[in-house]
């Protein structure tokens, strides 16, 4: 190890080490871009100044509510002003902002109010019925609700409890901000979507945020003055750390309260978005877009894209529309994106759509802030790189989360054999980019056949028809389980199952092509994942039948 | 405090907590861009899977040898292959890389070699009289010399020692690093140059290193594959940590043995180098060079400049030719830079010229993984942002030094009041930008007025036939001190002093304007800073009276 040989007076100090942290970065931007705009909702601009400033009323409030260092403070917020706000002033006082998923129903609701203990909820006008509900059912002490209503969106506060305006208008703007003297004290509380069972409650630490911050400015080469499309929901961890990251360059955070294209292509051309992310359902809507809700803007927008890989059909439709997109992968335990499909454009600019689109919809390779990502046989072994070894994608770094909170089974089991268990399933192509094949519970068991769902819709989203497609293992008595596509269509089109079904055998092997086709609305998660889980069930009770 | 009711589980473990360590760089990159060049020397190109592999064999020669972790490792070494891989392979072993200035005299080589307790030196054959006159007055145990040749360059190997080619065919490609388990460790020992009594040994440590190079590339805003040309010598502060940090973004390290206009010229139309760091004085080099030593070249180059404000003449020369110029501002304790004039193009691209390069005159503004750069009052308490109240630049951040080898009164000294003391004297704009005016031992004070001595310079820079300028104190019974001009004409210039004086007194007030001009070619250290010391010392003895 290197100590030397005398390390008299070399030890950590106040002046040498200091506990990494995003709430620095709002410090230092209010210093550096007192005047420049940081967040942007409605009509309403907001300077680093004031952004600041409200920040410490509302820790000051928080404070005065009688939260303290170590309490969980939650909220049920779309992306408004209010919710980028307490992801520094909920840290601030020391305690641990838990985001929660707002389309979640009410019984989960309740059990992460009561699993997370959360002593003070802000919950939008909107939501207050579901928190309401929620809060009645609880077994635990009901937190203290803070209203954040949104008169400019139409919806105007009820008067039944204090309003964020009134709850900072009467706190301290110059509240002192409590930051972490030890990087891995806890800065957050998001719980996974919970395909199966409860919901897990994943534990940040600071270290991780900051880091997360900082890689993904380097990585993503992010300008100083970014303008930001708020897509993400701050819900789905953390809006990917954007809101932590934006002040160190001086950007600002466009708050999006309503996620449809003609609201995007609308704040795109008013405000000059540069910078968003999405999941590429929402890229989708943006290609299917109806012309009188597109805008036209003449620069081009830096889009980072998670949840599934891009289709080539949509790659292929939303570049030419000014979108440059990278997608990028991770997990709520890792804060979020933790590999990218770094384009190396010297060497493949000149490919043929197919194959660039190809390279595009990979997985990718590590961020800088990670150790290791790599796809490893069930010994934990690397497998080789040839692009069809399948295994799990296993992961080290600092951008893993510190464990599930109240749950050290699940936490040790998760974190067995000193690495992180993605629950992904992918292959390692011979230059390292690894290819995301399913997640472990999808992957599809056919005759002692692997079928990866997430190739047949690859295959069916080039289908001329299809809009969106999701392909689960229905139980079959001959093959235990067999490929079932479910299918949105795009508007004004039809098509039957069977020529589908013909279709996807002129482009796969056979035991691949889906036994059965349903056309369907999807059923989708806060953050545009389509539910399998639901289409299962449905198979199982026979609601597709 | 942020810790949770419960954090049980919770703690740091393999897969959630790793030690940064900027080793992990090269590591990643090696498996990224395993193909793309790492490195030029003269005419040979290194891959990144040959660097990585060059770099364990160096770390296994090394142990073979029997250097063992917490061991320093020297350098005597221009900006060569060997030096930049010393970078790595001398922490991969656990030892710290103590890389000794190659213009230092015998007598403060041998101080380094023996306060730091080297146990091998990599040195360049052109620079073994030096090493091998230094050994032979050391009072402790001689280094083992390995000698580098760079035969392309006219210095083929002696035959007197084992050669760093024959070293590394010999050694283990596959050789393990042994990476840090705390990011604490130390990773290098860089001796300040001493301007005045004995050197200090400036100890990094892994953390520091790492974050440099995050936030450099997040900072400057270095897209991926920069060519990188290595101006800035590998023994001031690690080369301002570029050589850790190009792996990450697949950068191409240029090697650069020869300071000179006609080769910095050549190998940026060559190579097509993208990226550099330079003292002012290498611009000034540029900018001055004769149009034989020029070359055309199409793209711009981004230059860091740090070491002393460029000056406003410099910055219009060199603009034009190609180069976009951000001065950066840090010390040896700091790893290099920790400032930079951020420039925010929206408010000042239109500004007139002189405006323009006033700003990036400016020392500007923390670079964000450190924690506090500002000035202060002799008290520790920051200073107004008013452009005249003038203080030291007081520091803390984790790109802070762990204190000065085996020297702990020093480190005291140095971290009083926990804050790092840089002893440099600045004023803050009221935007918050701040701007050194001086060193402090380099202010002068005449008749109880302080006087600054590079705004006194920059007037001299615009002077039409100044090359380069230094002012220094001149003892005066009058006054107490006085403002002396030291100058260096460009070439087929005259002056004569009146008529400079005269010049001076036309942009400054009376009792700044210098009293005595001296024409002379001033001293510089290795890294283009004019040794002022030297220039008051031969006022003092009389050598320039």
């Amino acid at each position: 190890m290197g100590w030397m040989a005398d390390e008299t007076g070399l030890q950590r100090r106040r002046a040498n080490h200091v506990a990494l942290t995003p709430l620095s970065h709002l410090r230092r931007g209010a210093d550096l871009f007192a005047d420049r705009t940081a967040i942007i909702q409605g009509t309403r601009r907001t300077t680093y100044r004031d952004y600041h400033a409200r920040v410490s009323r509302l820790a000051s409030a928080l404070i005065a509510i009688g939260v303290q260092p170590g309490d969980v403070v939650a909220t049920l917020l779309p992306n408004v002003q209010a919710h980028a706000e307490a992801h520094f002033a909920i840290p601030a006082t020391g305690a641990v902002i838990n985001s929660i998923n707002t389309r979640l129903e009410r019984e989960t609701v309740a059990y992460i109010l009561d699993h997370g203990g959360a002593k003070v909820i802000l919950v939008d006008t909107a939501l207050l019925a579901l928190a309401e509900a929620a809060i009645a059912t609880l077994s635990g002490p009901a937190p203290r609700i803070i209203e954040v209503a949104d008169p400019e969106a139409g919806v105007p506060a009820t008067g039944r409890y204090r309003e964020y305006e009134a709850v900072l208008g009467a706190a301290d703007p110059d509240q002192p901000w409590l930051m972490p003297t030890d990087e891995w004290e806890s800065l957050a509380l998001n719980y996974t979507s919970g395909t199966t069972g409860r919901p897990k409650g994943v534990v940040y630490h600071h270290r991780g945020a900051y880091l997360m911050t900082l890689a993904t400015l380097a990585t993503w080469q992010v300008p100083h003055f970014p303008v930001f499309l708020g897509i993400v929901p701050l819900f789905h961890c953390n809006g990917w750390g954007h809101v932590w990251m934006l002040p160190m360059v001086g950007g600002t955070y466009v708050c999006c309260r309503e996620v449809s294209a003609a609201h995007i292509y609308g704040t795109i051309a008013g405000h000059g978005i540069t910078h968003m992310g999405s999941a590429p359902i929402v890229l989708n809507m943006l290609v299917n877009a109806a012309p009188g809700d597109r805008r036209d803007f003449a620069h081009r927008i830096r889009v980072l894209t998670a949840g599934a890989p891009p289709a080539a059909a949509t790659l292929a439709a939303i570049e030419p529309l000014g979108f440059d997109v990278m997608q990028v992968y991770g997990l709520t335990e890792t804060y979020g994106h933790i590999t990218h499909t770094l384009w190396q454009g010297d060497l493949w600019d000149d490919h043929p759509d197919e194959d660039r689109y190809a390279i595009k919809a990979r997985t990718g390779v590590s961020f800088p802030m990670m150790d290791q990502v790599y796809v490893a046989a069930p010994s934990g072994e690397p497998l080789p790189h040839d692009a069809a070894s399948t295994g799990e994608i296993l992961i080290r770094g600092n951008c893993v989360m510190k464990g599930y909170y109240r749950d050290p089974a699940a936490t040790e089991v998760a974190f067995s054999g000193d690495m992180f268990h993605s629950g992904d399933l992918a292959v390692t192509h011979d230059d390292g980019y690894i290819r995301v094949v399913d997640r472990a519970k999808d992957i599809i068991i056919s005759g002692g056949e692997n079928i990866s769902s997430v190739e047949i819709e690859g295959v069916l989203m080039r289908h001329p028809s299809v809009s969106l497609a999701a392909v689960v293992a229905m139980p079959d008595d001959k093959w235990g389980e067999v490929p079932c596509a479910f299918l949105e269509l795009k508007p004004g089109h039809i098509a039957d199952a069977a020529e589908v079904i013909a279709f996807c055998h002129s482009h796969l092997a056979g035991f691949k092509t889906p036994k059965k086709v349903v056309f369907a609305t999807l059923p989708k998660t806060a953050t545009g994942k389509i539910q399998k889980f639901e289409l299962r069930q449905g198979l199982r009770t026979g609601g597709f039948a």
